[in-house]
Order: C-alpha cells, then structure tokens, then sequence
C-alpha cells in the first residue's frame, strides 16, 4: 500500500474539507490510500466518535454518507492523476468534488469498531470520475454506494 | 406551520441521531416540520457553522448529505403517522431508518447563508417511504436527493 495518503497530497488551499482536509482541525480528516493502483482499487480506514450515533448502538448515515463521498472524490483524484500519468499533487493541481452520490444501506452499521471503505474505480473521463465503494465493520459490508465526481468547476477554486 | 419539530416527538431513547437527535449536544439537531400537511410538504432550516467548509466558501457534501437523510427520515416518520390517523410521537412510536440516500450537487451551496430543506412525500408505503428533497441557498436550489426510508427493524430498537 502506498504510505501517503491522498489528501495529503492536495493543495494547502484546498485541504479545508470537514470530510477529509488535513487542515481542518474539526473535521474527520479522512485518509485514503492506494490498495492496488493497477485495478484502481482504493481503502480508507475510520473509526467513528461516540457523538456519531443513529439509534444507540448504530453509526449515523450522515457520517457514512460523508466517508464515502470523500473517499470517492480522493479515489477519482488519484486515478485522474494516474490517468495523466503525473505524480499525485503535482502542478497543475487536480481535484474532483461529488456530482452525485448514492448510498444503500444494506445492514446497520455498528458503532465501537473500525470501518473500513473499499474503493474501486470503475469509469474514468477527463472530466468525470466515478468510484464505487463498499463499507465495511466486522467483515460485513454494512453499505454499498457510488460517487460521481467531477473537475472541479473553476468557480470554486 | 405546526410549530413541533417532527423530532422532538421521537420518543427519548431514539433521539441520540447526531443529525437530528434532540438529545445529542454534539450534533447538528436539524429540526423537520410540516410545511403543508395535506400535500405531504415539509420544512428544515439549518446554517453550517464555519467549519463545514467544502473548499473554502463553500459546504462540504457530507452536511448536506447529513441534512438531507435526518430531514427525509423525520419527514417519512410524520407522513406515516399521519397515514395512520394518529398523533406524532404517540405510542407504539414509528421511526424510520434511511435504505437509500441519493444527492445531485447541482451548484456549489455557500457557505454563510441559511439553507432551507424542502421535502416532498412521494410514495407512502406500510414499511417503506419515499421523500424528495431539495436544498436551497439565496433561494437557488443547490442540491436535489431522495431518501427511501424504511421503518426502523426490530434489531435496531
């Protein structure tokens, strides 16, 4: 597995993201990783807070829902930097933001262990990226989803 | 507009969500009410603190992806009470969970402004309701979604 992780590699600008920004101090600072750049396959580790509760017991989809939105975007980032054949984070800066994402849940996903995202891109255009994730507590894949990230518009940069 | 939040009528124990739980002084206590009842129409207001931020000046997805779910679960909850001929929150309790969560970023949402959440109750079923959403800033829809709620298994109360 590659050591550093894709957020890390984003411009300092554009690393204030409460989902995963290495410059947010609040914020879930999500990190997502390379498992196999070849198949265009990505991981994610997280644990959730006590605070991040459903009904007692349970994570709260919003957390899941954020996870995974930000594992796609990273996932689609990397795999453009990939497709360009250049370095992660070199210049000009690439970076994708979430057109649409979807998300199933499939079995209550349980609080107090470490979930675990898998990533797995499964189209990829110049201006648009899609990435497919699955979640995971205990070995069970608690939620499947997709996210379409796109470029980001030069608007918000 | 019926002045009681749809979750404030969720019975204590399941009221922990830190979307949307009354009892949970770490999240964001969204509040849901009827817009207009006979047309299944329902309302939420809520105003990110700064460090939802997205890239900079922006809100970052997971919010909205989080606003979206607790707005649609409470608002399936209050339509499938009213399918029923009773009073919110009377007992035996309803409370849905989220099967599905689907978010179109259709414009970036800013951040500093108050966002207004619109749902709609599109299909109503015993075990399962449908609600569209849309999230507006500066009266501009940024986001449309849909939540398929299911009511709450067994094994989660």
């Amino acid at each position: 597995m590659n050591k550093q992780a894709f957020q890390d590699g984003y411009p300092e600008e554009l690393s204030h993201c409460y989902g995963c920004g290495s410059n947010n101090a609040d914020g879930h600072q999500l990190k997502s990783y390379w498992l196999d750049e070849e198949e265009g396959e990505t991981i994610a580790h997280f644990t959730p807070k006590a605070c991040h509760t459903a009904i007692p017991g349970f994570v709260y989809g919003g957390l899941i829902a954020s996870l995974i939105d930000c594992h796609g975007t990273g996932s689609a980032c990397a795999a453009a930097y990939r497709a360009e054949g250049r370095a992660f984070g070199s210049a000009p800066a690439l970076r994708f933001v979430t057109g649409a994402l979807n998300v199933n849940f499939l079995a209550p996903t349980p609080m107090g262990v470490e979930l675990i995202l898998h990533g797995k891109v499964t189209e990829i255009k110049e201006r648009k990226v899609i990435v497919d994730i699955t979640l995971s507590a205990n070995d069970v894949v608690c939620v499947s989803g997709s996210v379409i990230a796109v470029k980001m518009p030069a608007t918000m940069g």
